[in-house]
């Protein structure tokens, strides 16, 4: 243990007069939320525990620092320019359009480990980068993520609290900022810390409960920190908000107000000298980085062509595959690896593999946290429970990350387990993010094949998988990308184009061969990238025949055929979409999709009615 | 407490026989999970505690039973055949088609209270029940919730247990089944009754631990639970999964597997004769009803024709106006309602007003108990933070929910908070539910009237609101309608249409008095209700016109674009979309609009351009 070198007490009061101004400056942030932790911080990172190379933020062995309560990134940017990072100049910039110091930390500022502000999440990302130093990297640096007394009544504080100790993380620092004030009055327990210390004791942590604005405590308490063995430690600070500016002190009203000009001038005269030529001393960490590992070649695909195979189960196949090639990537399922088929990489690689248990958003978090540190993280459950998470998936989009997603179970197909088990809106909402990719194979080829891209692809992507077994369709070296279709019936006097994907391009063929039958003929278009979408070739395909017929196994809304009806809208073409539009219940996948409109048969029929209505309308 | 009457080991052995017969016949379900939880539901059900009108299931003073665990259901239609009313021969249809027996219970069975299966959301469901029943409809009935052991690794369960705690909700009975078997393996704690213990301790329940299979040990727990003192009781029972059939019980590669039709004979052979007369009697509740509340008209919508007002603002004024018209209202938010401006309904009517604290799924759920129990829940948060409960939102569709969302500080017109408080997918969220409305207004007198229609409305509305104060537009006597729209500009000789809805209204209407200084006229559509949508004003403008541009302050997937295009595709006029496709960020709200490309000069631009380009290629 080094020394600290600096003068804390300096340092905190200028941190104080940092965030007081730059908020003010700003006309609206979080002063008093940055107030009741400036001690906390300093202690922390100033105190000589913290090891940052202030020169290299992306080192493999810095500690970490998240800001789990976001609302409080002016104490954030403080705490770099007390550092010598920010000049006072730029602090004034605060949430201005050409600041990369945002409202709350995004990664726009290079010393943002994650996107933060969306309360309830910081714990998890830090759990993953915490999992990745103990597990993945074998690296000693530790993560210390500060929260706030508010957002412990988030659920997903737990999730991560009882993986974090189920994986003995030793090296993960909570510091609860318990300031008993939430946004619009006081939280469930103000200032009884007991109850803060019973359940994280509960919940498998070493509780370390202090007086947050007494510096040597606060130092003790992160040195104890730091000896901790195969248990995780949270320090429950009773803080103040507002701690250091008489008036707004321990005050309920002043959340979320900047002082006025005069106020300010007042608490600056309370705060008194500032010294600003005051700059922390941060060591360093030592300079080791994890040991690389080397790629090779993955097998190739290889499937018998007439032995159908579900989608998930070639998602399970594809992971361990694909392995030697991108040996980054970890996978994460929350406790149903055998119905996602992630089963399949875990047996064959057990260390990569992580159990997550019932708990979607703190998977989702870890992810997070992993792939900010190098990882390649493919996270799976049932389509329906990653709504679970949808919270996680907007805000990693924040974070610049690089998460694949998979989800299985898609659709009114699963037949007897019910509504409650089929995912009807994964499509709409994986498409809603950023440059997502939103990957829909119908059969085990297309599904290794895009596997591996996502494992290529930088950012967020999502593949949706089917639960029963479907018939082999493309050759084992067909190639497939992000952004492509293929065209699979084609003829010149095609009447209309069917365009499907999973499940329902199944059903799409067999209605081309029932049309067939009467002489009408269809294009069928396999639309397994529902995002970025093939707008070329739809467009050409509704010029060509002039309608266009989609048919999806999830709800109208946001899915397939919004996609397609927006790609082609230009040409003027109609679009009708096939979709779920009944209560979904219990049954046999076929009766189900016979129910909901989207079988073979309600295709065929579907054609033949428009294409009377159209050539009728001409 | 009445005596039992019942003979409990017989009525036990009856309904682990339905149990396995169901599930067989089926070809699929859970037998296993349903075994561990058999001696615990025959206890509670027919040990004299709970009282059911079996007439009656919707009597406001009936206990209520939710199987938060919804994949033991053939537990739960055993129950009720046990107590006469449902026959072999119905439960020998489970997960057909044809039969109210999903899967997973859905209200399409009789006694169900609510859809579960998702796992983790029973409780919350118990605790809006039980809520209902101290603090509203002031009923003596209590609210039992049958808890996996797997699914208390879900965070929204210590956001329920919280909550409970806090509310001092006595008459709510959690049951831990722990069988210590998830669905791919053991969970955490296996065994280990004392971690459910601590934890249900610290969280403010009172814990009551017994062995599940030991008859006199689960009646003795259930009479505890019903003396419980400003407390709600948690009742950890040790069991095995299978119990009661050696070659299953206790043993992992169980879960959510039938007996084929041979193991079925061995175990039944083992259970050994049933008595299929024994019928269960419950005792029925008091004939007690909640005290009828006496609607009144509400006062009439007023505001000044030149003061802009915040939609969020008017939100809360109306909530407070329209009280008097619902007096089934009861209001919920997730400690922002100085942000959502809830508060104005708090401060007028407290006792109809609900703190659910930064939790945001344990409110949905809270509301969907609430719901059943006929009351209007109206809940708030920022839109951002309602992506974090979209599995019980989800969910609440198979329930039959009557719940209001408000949504506010939607879009990147929020400005200096930056991405993670601005809601740009909460439209495409909202859409993909069955029957949802979905509401956006763009003034204070369109959304006060618009929150009226919400509270007539039967089934889940959704409401956005806008941060910033926006102009009044409409005439305090203007009517509007869910699947309604105004066309406030219309020419002969409009080139375009835009659509446009909330902030977005404002920038075309801006764009409009530009276009018209360039003799250029355009159309302008509110829409402010984006599901459903008044697709035939859509359609007749976009065959006047030729061309329709949309424009939202949303991300482009599943918004009012897609909603638009999907309306008029059939007329072949194409539709522009201006929408949020650049990384958001902090900033004033005009530059981030003019950043976005959502804002008038966007708007006119892209008039211009495409009236040109559409010109051109006619």
């Amino acid at each position: 243990m080094e020394v600290p070198m600096n003068n804390l007490e300096t340092i905190a009061k200028l941190i104080r007069y940092y965030s007081l101004i730059m908020s003010t400056e700003a006309g609206s942030g979080h002063p008093t939320s940055s107030l009741s932790a400036a001690d906390l911080m300093t202690g922390l990172v100033f105190g000589g525990i913290f090891k940052y190379n202030l020169d290299d933020p992306h080192h493999p062995n810095n500690d970490r620092l998240i800001f789990s309560k976001g609302h409080a990134s002016p104490l954030f940017y403080s705490i770099w320019a007390a550092a010598g990072r920010l000049m006072e100049k730029e602090l004034l910039e605060f949430r201005k359009f050409t600041s990369p110091l945002e409202g709350h930390p995004t990664r726009a500022f290079k010393y943002t480990e994650a996107a933060t502000g969306s309360l309830g999440q910081g714990l998890s990302i830090g759990v993953g980068m915490a999992l990745n130093a103990k597990y993945l990297d074998k690296l000693p640096y530790r993560t210390y993520v500060l929260l706030g007394d508010s957002e412990m009544a988030e659920g997903s504080q737990w999730e991560a609290m009882e993986i974090a100790a189920h994986y003995k993380l030793d090296n993960i620092i909570g510091i609860i900022d318990v300031n008993r004030f939430g946004q619009r009055g006081e939280t469930m327990y103000g200032h009884d810390l007991s109850v803060y210390r019973d359940r994280v004791a509960s919940f498998g942590w070493e509780p370390i409960v202090i007086d947050g604005h007494y510096m040597p405590q606060i130092l003790t308490a992160f040195k104890q920190g730091a000896q901790a063995k195969d248990k995780p430690v949270m320090i429950i600070a009773k803080t103040l908000k507002g701690k250091g500016v008489s008036f707004i002190e321990d005050k309920n009203g002043w959340h979320g107000k900047p002082l006025k000009k005069d106020e300010l001038a007042r608490a600056l005269q309370e705060l008194g000298p500032i010294d600003k030529s005051a700059m922390g001393q941060i060591s360093k960490p030592e300079n080791l980085r994890p040991a690389e590992l080397k790629a090779s070649d993955a097998q190739p695909v290889s499937y018998a062509p007439d032995k159908p195979v579900a989608t998930r189960h070639a998602y399970g196949t594809a992971l361990e595959r694909i392995y030697p090639k991108f040996p980054d990537m970890v996978v994460l399922d929350a406790e149903v690896s055998n119905s996602t088929y992630s089963e399949i990489f875990k047996s064959r690689y057990p260390d990569r593999f992580l159990e997550m248990y019932i708990a979607e958003q703190n998977m989702i978090g870890n992810a997070l946290g992993l792939s900010t540190r190098g990882k390649v993280p493919f996270v799976s459950t049932f389509a329906a429970f990653l709504t679970r998470a949808f919270d996680q998936i907007r805000m990693s989009q924040y974070s610049m990350a690089n998460i694949k997603f998979c989800g299985s179970h898609a659709g009114v197909s699963i037949g007897e387990d019910g509504s409650s088990q089929m995912g009807l809106e994964d499509i709409a909402m994986f498409r809603t993010l950023l440059n997502s990719a939103v990957l829909y194979p119908s059969d085990a080829v297309s599904t290794e094949k895009l596997v591996e891209e996502m494992a290529k692809h930088q950012g967020i992507s999502y593949i949706r998988t089917t639960r029963k077994d479907t018939p082999i369709l493309y050759r084992n070296d067909e190639a497939f990308r992000i952004g492509g279709s293929k065209v699979l019936r084609s003829n010149k006097s095609d009447v209309a184009t069917v365009v499907a994907a999973g499940i329902t391009l199944h059903e799409a063929l067999k209605a081309y061969e029932e049309l067939k039958q009467e002489g009408l003929f269809v294009k069928v278009i396999d639309l397994y990238s529902i995002k970025p979408v093939d707008a070329e070739t739809l467009v050409q395909a509704a010029r060509e025949t002039g309608l266009i017929i989609t048919v999806e196994d999830h709800f109208a809304e946001g899915g397939l055929g919004e996609a397609v009806t927006s790609a082609v809208s230009e040409t003027g073409v109609p679009v009708y979409t096939l979709a779920v539009r009944m209560m979904p219940r219990s049954g046999k996948p076929d009766e189900l999709l016979g129910y909901e409109g989207i079988s073979h048969i309600a295709i065929a029929n579907a054609v033949k009615d428009k294409v009377k209505n159209h050539i009728k309308k001409r």
